[in-house]
């Protein structure tokens, strides 16, 4: 599990059984958990465990020393480490582990946000769309949301707190609005990381499998003004685990998921999405695959791209294979049925709606991706260039006027990421953006006017060696001031991958208003409805959708019975030894063999839990009801998946690393004396 | 379309609409076409059409002169042009023009078969199975099949006509049993090919497309004991084509198509194979593309495969679409209630019967194609390897004991097969046995028996690469003794690859006999008595389902309509020119840019036609009522995939090579004088 899945358009709710249920911090069902458990969840621990618990760019995290300590998955820094690293030395394949606070290095790109408040501003939005058409009041509310967004920042920037970053989360498909007040550290450094080779043994096979031996573990520290960040709130480690059938919570960010999405819009997805993505990604993984044959300094740069592609081919193989289960949508059929006779909507037929729309979306669908979704330009360059180009015509605009992505509130992001100094491999930029061109003109066809006008003259390959060659984009120095520069510096740029991604920005800019207003407007509109009738019959005992914003769940430690036969819920130092080939990716670290005879072959290496995750919830703490932590999620079994789309409590778990183990490996491995000390392990 | 699709396992018939049909030649609806285009279809024209046409290995051909002549597609000569082409030569490249008969070049492993007799041997395959449980019917189906094959061979090789190759063809689903007998020429010679850049000119972006420009024709002769063979039975070209509107016929082989396999069949298809088989064959696209841009030999060497493997995507990309059409599976729901309804079946429902034998086959897939359809093992040594084990162990058995493909008549392909010293390129045999390999242990899962005991020490890339290095089967004279020595030579073989072969064999055998006995053999029962309904209701209006064995059908040259804007059936050489972009696959080659000046740009070039044809009809020759050729099979447009399921008569179109450009370009290009007097070109 090792990113957030791609945060899909509509969100839902339903009924909770067991222990499943992703619930917002505001509406946790504290007295469901002391009735089933015994166990007392205070608004006091809730707070607690909110201030201490982390948002990344796309994983989770928590505090775990008063002095801005952060422990999360290795997983999740890869994409720091890659960027820290070179084609003569990669810290992914390395580790990494700062002998000395001085010596921890700074993230480029990593930000660090934590939920300091929330505001349930669902009255506004309802009252600024009331009795528009669809299309309206999806314009409408967008530029409620970047107005109340707006107004966040401005008075937190006045108030003597400090400035937060303010951004409204949609819930229960639009049933509720929340403005979240995250405080953001933006410096990020890097403490401690281990070798791939043991952070993800197993590899690509191992992913979303059970039994398992990653040790999925990293450290990092948030500072301010240069100094370790005070942060009162954090976790203490157990290092000693938990039971069995003991209860366990899981606060975090769990990414995407469309469980009450409507049966026509999964049968979409079972439709084109899943298998046109994987059709792409499969091709895409061969190409680096065996670009990383070549040389040994070519399958160090492609190692970071290629675990993060193979991760969403898995996710989303088994994602189709869940909507290829009869069972499935059966039960969502059932399920839709009886919400419709139970609610007796007036007017059109909610679902039928939505189905419509999502006929439309067939249409747009090409276009679409390929277009505005720039399947068709896979190059961070070509990122980059939109992003320029887009951000020089929408901050002419006032902010209400904007595309979402480029809102007053959005831009420190935009402007931290064009302004890092990553490293760019332009081999993998041409192999990437050739590929793309190469399948645009295979899926849209040779005779579509974009793909004819971009290739009538030139080969995929050639268009796309030229435009890594020529452009200047890989220099932060340029985009800094191509940035600041605005609309007449990016107008008159001669720079071909701007020149490019103008010349597909109408287009691209046609298909996405299309898009909306035949496919996201009435969606919203009709799901909205759909949303009002589940409160009514349901009441509140139902959670949202996972938005990839901060929730809590409850579960216990525990295995299952896999093809008649049980797996056990841990898993032991020992095993890893005798799985290893190796080779990677079982290949058991060449420091790891020299102190074998030191280690205690029976400390316990990662843990199974019935909690309802998902990805973006990586590097979640596991807690017990004292709020200790007693494991660090990282994956689900290879079943979780399915939980894109139900929650299925008979072998839907969760995946952790034990404490234990990250003790051994810190003191007899890596000697990691002070760091030890500061997770008062020793 | 590039070659014969897979065979799938169920026939169907359904009756005909418009031009719609792929008629065999004892029930082509003559009257039909006389009442509609006034043409008389004599018995004498059938013959004289069955005896000119030939069956290539994958494609369809026909003799063009009485000495042995035969016109065919570039694309069906690919593989013997690959198999005479080296690391530093491509004749797929350049191409090939022999300069004189002395110097035609003999195919490797191209075969040449002409039907020369039939026979219905329904009755006896009935009588065989009367009684039997479904099981027990499916194997005596087998026995009584090869029992019939053998008797006609060693029949034939008596007479004096001299010795037939015999196949039973199942048709109607098993509702009608054929004995199909067969010249076979093994002396087949390249004669003319031109190069790869004009006869696939458009490459993949243009494959399936219509307008269109590549000249994908070639030119092979059948030998008879080192002699041009005598073929007194051959079709005349007319150069000159024919209008819109005429009427035009196409015999050929069309491979297989699946139109009334049953709405649970379908699903099936669109659930597993098909997206599975996209996703590996996407992930195999970007190894080899990645290959071939190492470096000029190695481009060469992965054309021919590379090409092919685009070919099966295109064609399953749009099958999965086809499936994802409601309004197909819609329509088959229907005609299956219509027929259910009309035919009034006593017992089980098959249509129920089968669906329960496919949701079996859903559970069996994965262990089925990785291990014994071999897409774990993705290698031409592992293929040789199992060959040769397997052939040794059957051939201890007698010859209605053994597996269908061991026994005696099909025997001769297979020494053929291993003695052909064609080239083995060990990068890349370790590029697909990796791949797949690594694939297996992906789907089948790390802790997979077969997975654990092949990979648990060894992984993918050094298991494929030890085995590569290590056999010897590369070698022809090796293969050539294992063959001979039978199963004493190969039980004490210790050649790495057999050792692997034998390695899984237990398993994969395991799977297929289970699959026939849960999947295969209900389906045959339930698919036949749906037949014996069709029968009842539809009578003799119907045709079977394509099984690449000949066929008849008829149409007209038209094109159609494209969102509005009708599509000329005509297109002409001048175009061609202002396509080409200067880099393949828009490439003129520069042997025409030379002449450019000479060429006549009115030339016509391609025809779209309504004909009914599929992969397999590669290579047919269109003719007229008078039985000239007017021009060369080689494609269909994109709708024309969907014919895989049904036929939609508004815009499925086959796509032909003009004769004419065939002459121009024999005349003005490649300055071919002696093979245009042969053609009576001149």
């Amino acid at each position: 599990m090792r990113g957030l899945l791609l945060v899909l358009a509509c969100l839902a709710a339903l009924p909770a059984v067991a222990d499943e249920g992703m619930w917002t911090f505001d509406n946790f069902p504290s007295s469901a958990v002391k009735q089933r458990y015994e166990a007392d969840i205070t608004p006091a621990w809730l707070d607690h465990v909110r201030l201490s618990t982390i948002r990344l760019t796309n994983c989770t995290a928590s505090f775990v020393s008063p002095e801005g300590l952060i422990l999360t998955n290795h997983h999740c820094v890869e994409s720091c480490l890659a960027e820290l690293s070179s084609k003569d030395i990669s810290l992914v394949q390395t580790g990494f582990a700062a002998p000395s606070r001085r010596a921890e290095l700074r993230c480029l790109s990593q930000l660090a946000d934590v939920l300091v408040g929330s505001e349930n501003v669902t009255a506004a939005i309802s009252t600024a769309i009331a009795g528009l058409s669809d299309t309206a009041a999806n314009d409408a509310r967008k530029r409620t949301l970047t107005t109340l967004e707006q107004s966040c920042e401005q008075a937190s920037a006045r108030a003597k707190s400090g400035k937060l970053r303010c951004q409204i989360v949609t819930l229960y498909q639009g049933g509720q609005y929340f403005l979240y007040k995250y405080k953001r550290y933006d410096d990020v450094r890097l403490v401690f990381a281990p070798e791939a080779d043991i952070a993800s043994f197993g590899g690509d096979p191992d992913n979303f499998q059970f039994p398992r031996w990653s040790l999925d573990f990293s450290v990092l520290r948030a500072y301010e003004n240069d100094k370790p960040a005070n942060t009162p709130n954090y976790l203490r480690i157990n290092f000693d685990g938990l039971h069995v059938n003991q209860l366990v919570f899981v606060p975090g960010h769990p990414g995407s998921t469309a469980r009450l999405q409507t049966r026509a819009q999964l049968e979409f997805d079972r439709d084109l999405p899943l298998p046109i993505t994987l059709m792409r990604a499969a091709e895409l993984r061969g190409r680096f695959i065996q670009f990383g044959t070549t040389n040994p300094a070519d399958a160090r740069i492609v190692q970071a791209p290629l675990n993060s592609l193979q991760n969403a081919i898995k996710v989303r193989r088994k994602q189709l294979d869940a909507l290829n289960d009869p069972k499935l949508l059966t039960s969502k059929t059932e399920a839709e049925e009886k919400l419709r006779e139970s609610a007796q909507l007036p007017g059109a037929d909610p679902w039928h709606e939505i189905e419509s729309a999502t006929a439309r979306e067939r249409i747009l669908y090409l276009d679409y991706s390929f277009l505005e979704n720039a399947a068709g330009f896979n190059s961070g360059l070509f990122r980059d260039a939109r992003l320029l180009l887009r951000g020089a015509d929408e901050r002419t605009r006032p902010n209400v006027d904007r595309l979402r992505e480029f809102t007053d509130a959005s831009l420190p992001a935009i402007q931290r990421e064009l302004y890092a100094q990553v490293p760019v491999y332009p081999e993998l930029e041409v192999l990437t953006l050739s590929l793309s061109l190469e399948r645009m003109r295979e899926w849209l066809g040779p005779d579509h006017p974009v793909v004819r006008r971009l290739l009538s003259k030139e080969s995929p390959e050639s268009l796309a060696a030229r435009l890594i060659a020529e452009t200047k984009l890989d220099d932060a120095v340029v985009r800094k001031q191509l940035w600041q520069g605005g609309k007449a510096a990016v107008d008159a740029s001669l720079d071909p991958m701007i020149e490019f991604a103008r010349a597909v920005d109408p287009e691209a800019r046609a298909v996405r208003k299309r898009f909306e207003d035949q496919v996201e407007a009435p969606i919203a509109a009709s799901a909205q409805r759909i949303a009002a009738a589940r409160f009514k019959v349901y009441g509140t005992n139902v959670y949202p959708d996972a938005t990839f914003t901060l929730r809590l769940n409850y579960g216990t430690v525990l295995g299952w019975v896999e093809n008649g036969s049980p797996v056990e819920p841990f898993t032991y130092l020992g095993r890893a030894f005798e799985r290893a080939t190796g080779a990677s990716p079982f290949k058991i670290p060449d420091r790891w063999m020299k102190v074998k005879d030191q280690l205690n072959m029976s400390t316990p290496f990662c843990i199974s839990t019935t909690s309802d995750i998902v990805g973006g919830n990586s590097g979640s703490p596991l807690i017990d009801a004292g709020g200790k932590i007693v494991g660090l999620m990282f994956d689900g079994n290879i079943h979780s998946i399915a939980g894109h789309y139900w929650f299925d409590g008979s072998n839907n778990r969760a995946v952790a690393v034990h404490p234990a183990i990250i003790r051994e490996a810190l003191d007899k491995v890596y000697g990691a004396k002070a760091l030890l000390s500061e997770l008062n392990a020793t």
